[in-house]
């Protein structure tokens, strides 16, 4: 089947450009001025709107069984909420079990995926080490489309991994064409701040930011970054929060290392006022690591989108319902970590980017489509709107608006981080392996639909 | 006529490729695998080599009266030296006497351009300040494609622009959608530190460096963005020539301003150690303005490039033979400051970028064109292998390799500042304007088939 | 006569002990414990308080002629409030009108400060150059007690001084042995924002700030100190208000340069909030420049007095009362400049910095006394409790506590930016040069009873 | 006995003024001008000489068990060289084994100290963690005057210490009113670099400081100060050897934050080229951790030291012979590590310090005693020229010289750092505890004079 997409204003991370945009099969096959439509082509009007590449989110968790529960959102949920947003691709995260096989998990998580209904691909996170998990990181990188691995720097006496791990799971990585990732935050300084407040007797969600203080989490990204560059590796960092890990990754780019920043849409726009707020229910929705920060930090990760700091935004979409919260009703360290996003990333980044001044139309492709691809090799098949690219398309209607709310969210959870927030600029259709998902507010997704990309080692480029 | 570069891997700035290039008049028609050859196309054989755009050097000075002589290149020897080295385009600057017409200056400097080889287009210079620069910087954004304007903070009594020209013409700059850019030293503590070393009777070209350290640059830089920065305005730092001034403009995008940075092929390779020789012919011909600095400063250069806070690399071309050098030979500021680098900026930024690590072809791409195409508002003319773009395209053999001198330039001035140095990487045939300029080692530059190039001004984009 | 201060903790810049302190005429000379009282010494029971040298205040403006008025504060009133606060010293300024010659107003100011209850000392400003004030600053250091000189970076078309002055007058400062201070603002960027908020019929003085915003003071900051160090003499920055300002000094020190930083008691404490007030008199009577800041910058002042950054607090001590303030009200630009501050320094920087545990007392003196007499060559006669020095002494409360108000302040004015506050810790006896003026809530200042402090030149150690 | 040192010019760290010093026992009674010489007193003339407080050497090893052996200079030896160079006071460390009773340990060293020549006190290293140790921490600060603790951040399988012990150790020294220590370098790394080196093959001495590059050394210090930070403790960083560890520490006093660095005199003047060097012996006798950088490093740190960055300067001094470097012979990780110092600290940061510029005769107080004396909280009984502070001067004639060789130093080892460089500024007369231990080039040390310095913890000034 063919669409056309026509007379709107094509926007790629080099350029925005007034042209058509024809699909067949799930490929792009033309973009240009006064395209014909092939008989039996279905013509979507763009006029007025732009015409972007799809979302990718670099950081979602679905059906993520986390803390003794699972996430609410599993992949076809999780993924489907996304399209409704503008967001195609999704790359989630296979979590081993310390001692467990990753070759196993990964399968686990590959057959969870099957239900998908947009495009995914997985992070491995690297949460122990022997030789097999040596082995095994090479079998993912040759057999299995694997080019990224991740690592928790936080969580410990559980999937914490120590200094000699990160130093022998990045070496396996460079070796492998691949690119490692952390959670940056000191687990131990976390665990001992935790024990402080519980003894003390806070217990409560106010407490949750105060046991992951920036410092906790800029340590944790300047060790990192240190460790990839005594090593010669890239570095790609989870989910910067605070400005002091900001400024952890810009020195490291000021002195030539290759290091990426991804930045959370919540970070960007929820500030830490919600976690004094009285109602547990309120409070314990917004658990998520790192937490919610004060507006200075939000500045400065804007701050670091328009320099080149950051790279990516990502929602870490995790989403616990409010019984599951309950678990920490009398204890903070308890409450599941996690909030959704993946619906609103797009929107809420072009409201307070785009709408602002901060970032140009071409910028907030970068930062939500086209670098994570870069970085994460799946460019130009995802992240351009390019001939030859696959069919993922989001139009874009700029003086479209709407309020978001937990009531009409297609994500599961039940909460919204946004929650009230009106926002000007919405996705009115959403194109993906060339089939209409999302259009006039009317959602299309098809169950098993999505499917796994694979991702290639980064190999030096050459003209042999 | 038509041209097939076949067999090559296409270097774009945001990946590269295999693939095969096809130009048709003065534009490319097909980037695409196996494309046919129209008959009567030269085909040119690619194998094993890359297919880039052709390179843009942003700044140059051809023909340029300076210091009471004039440079040797004029626009035919100068752009088509560039042509031989593999570069397309250049940006020259017009340059007003203090009381000049504006317009009537950049009539001039068209004029003088006639002859050119290559595209050119032209900053203009504002040097002084009325109600008539005012006016005339409108005429020229609107009616001649000019879209940024240069100010030189150094120079005092001759072009130096005070605070209140700079102001004024940011201003100005901003209400027209041009770009202002400066070279950036405080004038005022070069000619006091000047006459301190001639009066100590420090009067040949060592004192050159003495009389322009970091400080006085990072000074200006950083006082050239301040400005930009209050006004709202981005800004253009030409010729980043150390850690100091860099960390200027590191500190500005850190903080989300629109401030670019461009090195010098010259500043990146050569080091300060050429101004203690006792040959006045050999240290004056390096005297240019900044002038060479240390490894640490060209370390940092380097890291600006890698880390996306220097954007572009130029050469400040600007050719002076020892006969006008020795002008100052009694008197180190007499010396016309100068040196040569159009036709040996990509090669040895290959060779001293690529070959060693620190750049991707990509990112070369972007350092020798896509960045100065699409900050000076000429891309996708410019900058990108593309459909619809100007057929300015230089193969590049990553494995041939040359030795730098004098005696085997094309441009005049006989003086090299990369005499004997011997770089891999060469181009091997340059298309400009989809005619074969230079192949084989042979340059067919034909004068007067260089254009002058249109730069509208900026506009916000819009989807309407 | 003699006094003895008996039972106190002596708090010194480099410790604090228990010790007995005895006065005679104007001289400590005795520091010890269980000291004898001489027959017919004041005994003044410190028990439970501290005893500090007296307060130095390094930037005070009494008998100000400015912007067409005079201060309300003369040099009795001011340093008589200055000694109801602890503050014993104070350094003002002479600031000759351009053109005016220096010697001439030198005698101008220290007629003025014949009055003065307190000992004083003079800056004098360069507003202009030519060669005598050039051989004027020689008579002043070599004959007048005078190695400070101030230069207004602001207040173009008036005293302003541009690179030529500045760069003419420090390097005068560096072979006399005197140091240059600055007003860091940038006077045309300061007067084309007036301009441009006036057109725009924002006259009010909420425009006061918006006219002087960070980067301003930033640029003018880094500017001072790049010509200071690249002629090689220390520099002093006054009123430092901002963090990027802050941040230039702290850049310089890292990198091994001599600057010195002052920051007001105002600044530290009062937030750019006032100037949202509708109340004219309670905006315009917060107006002075630079303008009081957001928080955000208040805790970067605070960190740089605890990190060393920052050396002195002063007050900018410049009094109008609400009548002079008016001449704005149509027109921002014109509310003279100006607030009060000497006898609350003390009082507030001890609530905030010692109470808060920022400070510790030695470093509070430190701040308040000892680093300002160090870096203007008069210490140990000023800054220490110790044998030899002048009797200069504060005993400080810290239990005691008042609020803050104009209607119960010493000086004139009618106005005061801390009013309300109530600060714990407060002088209960001032002495200065061995009287008692200042205790148990009464004043005794004695007009002309202040003495000017001759400040030698600074001469490198020497053992010979 | 009493002494007394006339004619000289005493330096202390907050000024130099002429005046005679008179000694009685271990205590300096009178500094003044004029001074009686009591009957008996020894007089010494120190016309054209400067009288300062005996060094302090924060950091030294002697009779260390290290590696498998024992250091060359026991507490005799040690204290005596240092004695010899003007240094009258060292801290050097008790670093118990893994599992080893704190207590014990420091029982061992003060045993090995009882025939030190001069003063000393001690550091205890935390290399281990249990309730004891928490227990024990406690002991030694309340009975046996101890208030600073040390931790290893590399020694992998031998004393590192991991995150778990930093954080309780630093909370139980804040908690006591002690101060951390670390000597930070990132021990997984070492390790994995040394296991690279030498399974590559590169087993010679130059292969170690490959094995320890500054970002390992930074990693570990920001690490450190983070830790420090988070728990609000003050932090004291040993041996900061590199511009990236510095800036750390920059960064964190810039925010405010109580962080100390010490600088060795070896890093300050030394450079990374000895390991270059063919001659085993030599490059060997070099080996210390961390190892010796290159020139900038080195300007850095004496811009650190002149900023106010850094606070301390120290040796590290820990005496090794060529047979036991020979050790490491087919193994760089078995070199011990460790070089001398103590006797040439003085010298050294003088010649190069003050003979420069880089630091005033008082600074240099500063750095080689007072703010040791300070931080490590035995102010002023040490570190100052002043009536009740112990008889520890030194005399120092900035016109004598000599040149620093093996042949002639008085510690053991058989090897200097400082091989043949002269130093203009030495020692002419050492007096310790009140005695004559230097004078005229002959050491008159005395075994078991010298005594152990209790360090009290630290209390928050008070006036109650
Ligand atoms: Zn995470
Ligand atoms: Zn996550
Ligand atoms: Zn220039
Ligand atoms: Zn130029
Ligand atoms: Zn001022
Ligand atoms: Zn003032
Ligand atoms: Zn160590
Ligand atoms: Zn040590």
């Amino acid at each position: 089947m063919s669409i056309l997409i026509r007379g709107g204003t094509v926007v790629n991370a080099d350029r925005a450009f007034r042209a058509d945009v024809l699909t067949d099969g799930d490929k792009v096959v033309a973009v240009g001025t006064s395209l014909e439509a092939p008989s039996g082509a279905r013509i979507i009007d763009a006029g007025g709107q732009y015409v972007m590449p799809g979302g990718i989110d670099p950081h979602t968790h679905m059906n993520l069984p986390f803390m003794g529960t699972v996430t609410q959102d599993d992949f076809f949920t999780g993924t489907a909420a996304g399209l409704a947003g503008g967001n195609t691709t999704i790359i989630d995260f296979v979590i081993p079990n310390p001692q467990q096989n990753l070759i196993e998990a990964y399968q686990q998580w590959r057959g969870w995926a099957q239900k998908a209904a947009g495009d995914y691909t997985f992070h491995v996170a690297i949460t122990w080490w022997d030789d097999t998990v040596h082995r095994d990181m090479g079998i993912l990188v040759r057999d299995h489309g694997v080019n990224s691995f991740k690592h928790f720097m936080a969580y410990k006496n559980a999937i914490m991994a120590d200094d000699e791990t990160l130093v022998k799971s990045f070496r396996r990585a460079l070796e492998l064409g691949a690119i490692p990732t952390v959670h940056a935050e000191n687990g131990e300084l976390v665990y001992q701040l935790q024990q402080d407040l519980l003894k003390r007797g806070l217990t409560g969600p106010s407490s949750h930011p105060l046991s992951r203080p920036p410092m906790v989490e800029a340590e944790a990204a300047n060790r990192a970054i240190a460790i990839a560059g005594v090593l010669g590796t890239p570095v790609y960092i989870v989910h910067v929060s605070c400005a002091e890990s900001l400024e952890a990754i810009t020195r490291a780019r000021a002195n030539g290392q290759r290091v990426y920043g991804e930045a959370l849409a919540g970070h960007l726009i929820v500030d830490d006022s919600v976690y004094a707020s009285p109602d547990f229910d309120f409070a314990a929705g917004h658990v998520m690591s790192p937490p919610f920060r004060s507006k200075h930090h939000q500045d400065a990760l804007w701050h670091g989108l328009q320099g080149g700091n950051l790279h990516t935004t990502a929602t870490d979409h995790c989403t616990f319902c409010a019984e599951q919260k309950a678990a920490g009703k009398n204890d903070f360290t308890k409450i599941p970590n996690g909030c959704a996003g993946v619906e609103d990333r797009m929107a809420v980044i072009w409201d307070a980017g785009v709408n602002t001044g901060r970032l140009t139309p071409s910028e907030f492709v970068k930062v939500t489509s086209a670098n994570a691809a870069q970085i994460f090799n799946i460019y130009p098949r995802k992240g351009v709107v390019a001939v030859g690219a696959d069919a993922d398309i989001v139009v874009w209607d700029p003086e479209g608006s709407r309020t978001i709310s937990a009531r009409t969210q297609h994500n599961k959870g039940g909460f919204n981080v946004f929650e009230g927030r009106t926002v000007k600029g919405i996705p009115t259709t959403t194109v993906a392996a060339g089939k209409v998902v999302w259009r006039g507010g009317q959602l299309m997704a098809v169950e098993g639909a999505g499917r796994h990309i694979d991702r290639p080692a980064f190999v030096p480029v050459s003209a042999k």
